[in-house]
Order: structure tokens, then C-alpha cells, then sequence
């Protein structure tokens, strides 16, 4: 990240804080945005009645280096006691990827890096299964795959996954359909930057084989969920969702093609507003500042 | 319904069929078209692989007035045991409407009724509260209220409902937001005839207040779903789903109205599929020929 | 209007406003709100790189009454050359409907009325056909009716829409399925609060029964555009579009029944975001602060 | 495609047919089916009221290899003059792509086939630019590009295209954003085998870059759709129509990547359709038997 410019180069700051809601507070940010001789392009808040708590996330274009912004910033982040983030608009957030060996997320996530669609650089991808080398490998990313079939390779595999996100300054962890139950320790140590997608059906469908449940049912629409992680399996705060319709001459397989389609999008969409700053925790919940 | 009429009436048919799946039954139904005049101008078949039913539904222009389609029909339902239903498309169905206090499906089911969207007649709203009674009397819809507070007063109604079902000769009963939990012996009696709506969430939600519940997870996506009445609450096979996208900032209100709008459309959608004769059940799942 | 309150009253305001974009204003404005008391719960705002002009909405909550906001904010205004509307959250816009013989619309409009989902008051509906009458009289809302069948006819209906815009202090007048082309004066005369809904596809239609044309192209997606009037019939301002999937099955009938659906929901949505001030112009587009 | 089998093999057939509708049609399509020892496992049939013409497909199972089969229809396609194919469920379609610079079609079509989701195969991707070269050749697809830039190069080009679908014995031509329009007589040579995508707005617009366009109108839907291609540009039948919902805060260009991805998926369900013999032609409509 580059810290000195042009005179009269401009930055584009996203800034997005929270803290206890009061009165006073878009007054004190924008004050400081204007010391610090910006300019707000983008802008939006949201005030939770149900935790009490004020969050904001602004777009500043600025000739202000990091430096001056923040030091225009720390008297409000200090008064008000706020959480808060600075960061450059676009830079590409370190993002490790997880599989196992379901090729369409991954896929997506690649192609979509390499069209510039997806603020982020995945420095490895992690796997459980070798089957996606090849897939991983014409993206030109670095591919390590290691079994875990039981404790102490589960263990070991996790180690790796703590190791990479040191060794890489990992900013973003995202199971791309990767088919294992992360320990409670390791899901607190990713807490509220680790994104899974999983399958969503009307009703939900609890234990194995939802497809073939939801059929059984006569679904008429399935979908995917995008959520972070936490060690409640599956019920963190939800980020994303898209549902699509089916009728009753699907088979099991078909509603499992069709819901990958949808997981693909849905990771997707929920790791591209992550990478934008966009995705704020707000207790169990979820602000999107779309 | 009438059955005789000029010679050179062309009478509109539906017919609906299953069986035990086999070779030559599409063959069969089709000749006894062929014998009984009729060009077939819809058709849709479905051989269900989990029951090992095969499905039909056609619609058949023909000079032939019923008596001698039936007659041309026996030997191949006979020939194959088949449940099979005879009837004019377009013929309105005899609809019982249960309701409560809350008037959107109401007012939907009754203004597309009128509409001519909806092929059903409504002799008669039945509610446990009076609160609709002006909305359906401007549609000139009959009205009785009786309240339902205690376990003498819910027999009652329900000894109500069947007496309206024999009286009006009804062949769909349809609760409305009728908030009331039927007898197993209600449904039981209503069996494949009784639809209805209730609020639908990704994931789903168990207990009261799911709107609530919804907020607190923060759910992207709400709907509703159809289904049919049976013993197990809310647990019947589905006909149709729909469901529309929310944000952190809709309060639990909100997404009760934007749930309404799902609910009513949602409703009046599995209503006209059921009275066109397009919603065939497979065990626990239906057939949508759409 | 209430202007005067119990002192611990707290008022909830709603403020809109635009001016050309530069640095500051935000900070401005929300410094008006500190000193007015108030304290921001909903806060939107853009920047169009298209017309250089910058756009807000807030939602405040405060003790302060209208004057003492008002003269919070006029510094702010002047400075900026503000266009800018205070209004209290929820009161309802006076609403003027013009209708003809389809009832969809009409009905939708009212029923969300009276049912507290749009805040509107409607003091009359004007019709060219007087088939609406009961359905409207249902809603007690006043209804008149007069032939628009020559120019004399049409101009007479004119001048009483416009008697009425005055009569009512009307804020929005809506076009509710009313088939008559408005003449340019009268385009002009209700610029920015007029709203028409009209059917759409994928592609555009001109011409004579564009639902034939649909048809005969094999259209898989049809829908509705709610968009300010303008003389340039029916490239005003778009509000809101949707669409609905249709097949190769439906006649031209059915495609209007289901477009009818959408033009409904679509108009509904259209008002009540307008009735909310969360619709402002920009030059040729409209900002939908949702 | 094998003909012969052991005595037990059960083939999968897909037949579709059309011809003047009238009555005894389905008998006489069964009978033959019944003769062949078919079971008929799937069946969709429509009447056109436009052009009076009669369409049908079944997916049958049966010992009968193609001559029997095609034995045992022979009467009944020419007793009504019929159109027809026979072919089996799930062989690959024979496919030329043909693609410019932009990937995201061509990428989302490779990913399909290798996942199986697709039953095409490629022999060949014929482009007018040598940018997606390393992206068909990770998929192990032949790939051969040359400039189109005067009226001899695309003539050159055009025979090339002719001249591979004689030599690959080509049964579908997809136009995966190949940026050139295809002169009559091209157009001519591949009528009903050639699919295009292109960008949809609600309304349309006509013209050069209709993306700033649809921003400038400020339009609310986005989409794409898939037709076949005729000499008449862009006005072909239409197989597959998709949209997606944006707000005034998308630049042009975001709302070009969000219409490639309505693009991707839109071109990809109309060539599995096309590739499972779904899709007939009415005239200026397509019959989708989905």
C-alpha cells in the first residue's frame, strides 16, 4: 500500500466505523472527513435498534495520504469510542481458499479474480483432496493438498491453515465448499473473517442428504446461504442468500446441480462485499451496505 | 353443469389421472380420446421414479358431452385401477374461505375471484372473528363470524365448517389466515382438499414470532409457502413458494407487510393451480403441471 | 399538521435535499441536525457523476419542532443553493387517482390504504367510465366520472383535474391504468408528481397491442415501469420495474392477466417509495433512496 | 452412437416431432412407441393457436435400437407429414463457439461441459482476437483465431466457420459474445442452429453502447437474452430471457459486468436446452418443453 503520491494525487479512502449510537456522531466523521481535506463520494449508516450501536462506511476521495486521514479521524474514534477500519478502495484483500474437491465455487472465485471482478489475490489454496490441482494451477495460484481422514491429520491440516494465514497476512478465509467441520478453536480464531456457503431450502432441511430431503418434500425452491462462520455449525450471521425455482420432474441429482449454481454467485457475491468493506457485524446479524 | 347442448358444441375437458407406472397407458388414454371425438389441446404426464406412479392431465376439446367420454374412459381406468377426475375446464369450484382478523389474502382471493383470474365461487367466508365482514360483504360474499376461545367453541366452528362443506356441496376449503390449528379430525376429513399459507424463511425457523427471529439472524430472503392441510403442522405437501428479498434495515413490522404481499400472492397462485385441476398429489409431494 | 407539541414530544422528521456536489456538506448538514437536537436514525446520499449534483435524505428524530428545524438548516441551505423538502415521517401525501375501467390498480391502491401500508390519503378518484364506482364507493373514497370521448370532453376532464390538484392541495397525482394521453400543459402543470405505470418487455414493443406483439415473439419475461409523466408518452423518469416469467403456453389473455399483476404491485411500490420522499430526480433519472 | 447391444440393454431416446394438429395424433405417436416396446418416461406436447401447428417430445426407454424404433414411426410421420428427430438422451451435441475478447460466456460454457452440466462436446473455438486462447486451451479445446477487420478477412472467417461445421459435422453454432454480425448468407446457412446472447433493458434501446443508455434512462432491470440467430439482427426467436435488479448508484461499467454475468448463465441454459432437443420452432417463437 502506498503511503506517498503525487501532490496532487487523489486517494480513495473507504473508512467504515462503529460504536455506541448518540447523537452528534455523522456530524464529528464528516467534520474530520472535511480537516481532512476529503471529498465523501459514498456513503451509508444504520442505526440498530436492537443492539443500541451506529455503523458507517464512507468513500472519501482525498489527497490526504493515510497519515493525515487518520490523524483527522483519532479524535472522533477516540470521543465516541468506535471500532473502525481505514483502507484504500480496491485493494485486493489476501484471501485464502478451502476446498475439498467440488470444483464450482473455486472456479468462480478464479475466474471472476482474474476478470477483475473480485477485489481480492488468493496467495493459496488449501485443500483436503488433490482433485482441483489442475483447476488451481491454470489460475496460476499455488495449490497444497493434504488428507484429513482423521484427528491427528485434521489437526495438522488446521495447523497449515493458522500457518498460511501468518505466513500471508490472510485477510479473508473462504470455504469454497470445503467439506469439513472446522474445530471450535479454529472458528474462534477466524471469527468474523472466515465465509462458508451451504445449501438453503423452504422449509430447512436438518441432517444428511437435504436434497434428497427437499425432494422428498416437493421443494419448489432451493438456494444457498453465505454466512460466517462460527462454531454453531452453519447458523452464523447470514451475509448472503439466493434461492432459485425447481419443480417436481427434478431429480436429487439435478436440484444438487442447480443449488451449486447458486452457491458459486452467492460465495461470490458475499466475498466481493467483504473485500468492499460492505459486510458489518452487528451482534448476530449482518449490515450490508450494498 | 350441463351435458347435453347442440350438436356442433365443442365441450372443453379436464382430465386428471394416475396409476402404477407401465408401458401403453399414454396410448391407451389417447385412443379412448380418439373414440370419444376429442383433440387432446394440453397434456402433461410425469412418471414419478420414488412412488412408481405415472401421472396425466390433458385438456381435450371434443363434440362428446360426458356420459360418452366416460364411457370411452372406463375400460382404460379399469384396465390400469386408476383414480382419474372428469371435469369442464374453467367449471368454478365450490370454496369454503376460513379466516381470522387479517384481510390480505381475503381481499386478494376475493377481488381475482371476481376478476375472473380465479375459476373458484365463494359461497360462503367462515371466520372467528368478525373483522372482515365488510370486506366481503362489498363483494357480496356470505358472512358469519363465531368465536373460538375454548375447546367447546373450536368444536363447534369446526362441526361449522363440515356442515358448510356438505351444505355448499364444497370441493376446496381454503384458510386464509385463519389462525386457528385444525382437529386431526378436521384434517383429516379435508384430506387433499384444504390449503394453506403460512410465512417462509431461508433457514426456517421453529416457535413463535419467526418474523422476530427472522430480524434477529438477519434473513435476507422471506416468503411463503402453500401447502396442503395435514395432522402434522405446517408439514404438508407443498404447492407453491414464493419469496422477495429484505435488508438489515426492515424492522420486524416491515417484514411482516413485505411477508403479507408473499403470503396473498403466493395463496391465490395455489388456489387457481388446484381449481384448474393441475395439482396432483405423489405421496408426500405434489405435481405442479403448470 | 401539527407544528406545537408537549415538550418531551419527540418529532420525526424526514428532509431531502440536493445541490451541487462539493466538499462539506455533509458535515453542514448534519451539524444543523446537532443544533436542532435532532438525531439522525436513516441516512442516505449520492453523488451523480452524470449531473455533478449531490442528493440526501435523512430521517431525524427530535424535540425541535418545524420552525426551530427549518431555521437550523436555512444557513445550510443558502450556502449551498439547496433544493430541499422537511416533511414529518408517515403523514399522508394527498393523492389524487385517475382511473378508467381496469380495476386492478384502483383496487390495490385502496386496499394498501386502508390497510396502513401506504401512506396516502386519497380525497378523490376521477374516471373517464364510470365502471369503478362501487369498488371505490367501497372505500368511501369520493369518486366522479365524465366521458373523455372529444376534445371538448378531454379538455373539460383536464381543467377538473387541475380544479382538484387545487381544491385537495393534491401532492401526487396517479395514473392508475387511466387510458387518455395527457396533453402537454398538462404534463407541465404536474411535472415531478405525476405517475404513470405501463406494461414492459424484453424487447420494447411499439405500437398497437404490444401484449399480440409479445406473444408472437415468444417473450419469456413480461412486466410493468411505474415512471413520472412526461410529454415524451412513456419515457419519463423510470421509478420501478418488474417481471414476471412467462412460457409459450400462455395466450395473449393470460399474459395480460399476469402482466396486470405486475403493473399493480409495481405502481404500489412506485407511490409509496414517492410518498416516503425517497424518489428525487437527476436530470433524466430518478434516485431511489430505498 | 452405438446401435446394437446386448439383448437386456435398455436405450434412452429422445423424439421430437411436429406437424399440422389434429385429432388421434398422441394415439398414433404412442401405438408406434407400444410397438417399439417403449415406455414413455417423459412427454410434453403443445397445440400452436397461432400457426395451428402440433409439437411434441418424449424421452422413451426401450430395448429397440434406432432402426426399430425408427421402423416403427415411419407410418405415423408420414401419415401427418411430420418433422422429426430421434436421437439419445444425453449424447453430447456436436458444438462450434465462436467468441471475440470477452471470456465470461466462454468460461462459463468450458466450465459446464467439464462438469458434465452440458451435453455438448467443443472440437473447436473459432475467435477474431487470440485473447481467450490460454483460457480454451486449459480446457483442452482446439482454438484457432484470425482478424476480422475488412470485408475479406470476414469472408475468409465466414468459410472458415462452414467449412468446420462440415468438417466437425457442427449441430449447434453458439455466438458466445462474437462481436461481428454474420452476413445473410451465413445467417441463412445456419438457421435454427445458431444461438446469439445479447444484453436486455426494460425498455429496450437501439443503438451504439445501450449500457449507458439504460444508465442514463436510470433503469431498474438488467438482463440478457438468448436467441437464434436470424438475418434480421437481434430479432430472433427467443430461447432464454434472464434479468437482475440495479439501482442508480451502478456506473455503466458496473452494470456491464453485472449483464455479463445475466449473459453467462442465460447462454448456457438456452444451449443445454437446445442440446436436450427442448426447443422447436413456432414460426417467429420458440416452444420450450423445459
Amino acid at each position: 500500500m502506498t503511503t506517498d503520491a503525487a501532490p496532487d494525487h487523489l486517494y480513495h479512502w473507504v473508512v467504515t466505523l462503529s460504536c455506541t449510537d448518540g447523537p452528534g456522531i455523522v456530524h464529528a466523521v464528516s467534520g474530520a472527513i472535511v480537516t481532512a481535506r476529503g471529498n465523501i463520494t459514498e456513503s451509508q449508516q444504520f442505526a440498530s435498534l436492537d443492539t443500541g450501536r451506529f455503523f458507517m462506511r464512507l468513500q472519501v476521495e482525498s489527497p490526504a495520504a493515510r497519515a493525515e486521514l487518520e490523524a483527522a479521524l483519532l479524535p472522533v474514534t477516540e470521543r465516541w469510542s468506535m471500532s473502525w477500519h481505514l483502507d484504500e478502495v480496491g485493494r485486493p484483500l489476501r484471501t485464502l481458499v478451502l476446498a475439498s474437491t467440488a470444483g464450482h465455487c473455486v472456479n468462480d472465485l478464479l475466474f471472476r479474480q482474474r476478470a477483475g471482478q473480485l477485489p481480492i489475490e488468493i496467495p493459496l489454496v488449501l485443500s483436503n483432496h488433490g482433485t482441483l490441482r489442475d483447476l488451481v494451477d491454470f489460475y496460476g495460484v499455488p495449490f497444497e493438498a493434504a488428507a484429513v481422514t482423521d484427528a491427528d491429520e485434521k489437526a495438522a491440516f488446521e495447523r497449515r491453515v493458522l500457518d498460511a494465514v501468518d505466513e500471508f497476512d490472510i485477510e479473508l478465509v473462504v470455504l469454497a465448499r470445503y467439506m469439513q467441520i472446522l474445530s471450535p478453536e479454529l472458528c474462534a480464531a477466524l471469527a468474523g473473517r472466515c465465509i462458508n456457503i451451504h445449501h438453503s431450502f423452504l422449509p430447512g432441511f436438518k441432517g444428511a442428504n437435504p436434497y434428497r430431503q427437499a425432494h422428498a418434500r416437493g421443494v419448489k425452491l432451493i438456494g444457498a446461504t453465505a454466512h460466517f462462520v462460527t462454531s454453531d455449525l452453519d447458523e452464523g450471521p447470514i451475509i448472503e442468500q439466493n434461492v432459485v425455482r425447481v419443480d417436481h420432474s427434478r431429480s436429487p441429482s439435478e436440484l444438487v446441480a442447480i443449488g451449486q449454481d447458486e452457491e458459486s454467485r452467492t460465495l461470490s457475491q458475499a466475498v466481493k462485499w467483504f473485500a468492499e468493506r460492505r459486510v458489518l457485524l452487528d451482534g448476530a446479524r449482518t449490515i450490508i451496505f450494498r
